[in-house]
């Protein structure tokens, strides 16, 4: 599996919102998990989306996506599944909110200390090392903010789990930018390429 | 100046669209652009954008975008700045549809033509070079298709003119993200890198 961890400053905790722009920037999270899951007429198959959400009114929540074919995706609408998914949080519990997508109360330092437990975490930071000069070791975890950056304290809070800063070089790339050229990386590298046809041509085929 | 040309079969050649996906898939014309244009809060300075409409009911139609801070760019509705473009369109003329954004009646093989004469070509094939092993040459053009690709006929049309063939690997990805690994690329060899702070961001500092 490939992680991915989006630290979302001010996305919303709550499903009620119409733009996702105004909800926090939960577009950022949605194109994210956009360019994270899909390629074309393909559904990335090793893909583990972790999503922690720190805006109003009662952050933190953890969304976590894993490639499932059974998940109701509509490309064009992703923010329905984050809605849908801070719906059906409930306190307390982990609730599966649709096939494969996940919701639960629980920090950013507590995701990326139970991801270190297992995998090498690796956080994109501009002073980090390049991309394509690391050794990418197995079931990478990558760690990358929103529009305004992880906060310092945050930063700071995850250090010792952290295997290896890395940097995609000097440009402010998108989140969703940031993703591509990560899959990309592993890509030609070819680590966990694998994928599925798109859910219409399944459907197709029944 | 980095060049793009994206071969569009379906897009629509009339401005009488609501839908972008339904106006033969100009949403992945949208997003080429969006994701050729822009970063995270900055537009970049060096991109001559290409893109050559061949569906109903008046192809082919070029429409060419220019880096310019004084386009009108709504990066959330570029499906706006097409369709004016397309509006503008006058038979005969290469109009100056907004700042930056020029239209004309142009076929894909003749824009083409004219690049090669001055720039090398690089067109994007599964069965081609790896991007990464190739030497780019100053001002480079990159030839791509949409979701279906580029018809043969066309591809042998350009044939003469093309400098290289280059490949991203055995993914299909999305026009749009095949178009932030080019640039991610070219911007890790720093060739054409420069870019604008957002003009939201201009807009203040007047």
């Amino acid at each position: 599996m490939r992680h991915f961890v989006l630290y979302s400053n001010h996305g919303k905790t709550t499903g009620k919102f119409k733009d996702l722009v105004k909800a926090g920037r939960l577009d950022i999270v949605a194109n994210s998990v956009l360019h994270g899951f899909f390629i074309s007429n393909g559904l990335r198959a090793g893909i583990d989306f972790h999503i922690v959400l720190n805006g109003p009114p009662d952050p933190p929540k953890h969304i976590r996506i894993i490639s499932n074919k059974e998940t109701p995706w509509s490309k064009k609408d992703i923010g329905t599944l984050l809605r849908i998914a801070l719906w059906k949080y409930k306190k307390g519990k982990k609730v599966e909110a649709l096939p494969g997508v996940f919701i639960e109360r629980k920090s950013f330092v507590d995701v990326i200390e139970e991801l270190a437990e297992k995998y090498p975490v690796y956080l994109l930071d501009p002073r980090g090392k390049r991309l394509d000069e690391i050794e990418i070791k197995p079931g990478p975890v990558f760690v990358l903010g929103d529009h305004l950056g992880i906060p310092r304290k945050e930063r700071r809070a995850i250090k010792d789990y952290i295997t290896e800063t890395i940097s995609l070089g000097n440009i402010p790339y998108f989140s969703s930018q940031c993703i591509t050229i990560i899959n990309h990386r592993l890509d030609m590298l070819g680590i966990d390429t694998e994928y599925w046809e798109t859910l219409d041509k399944f459907e197709n085929k029944k």
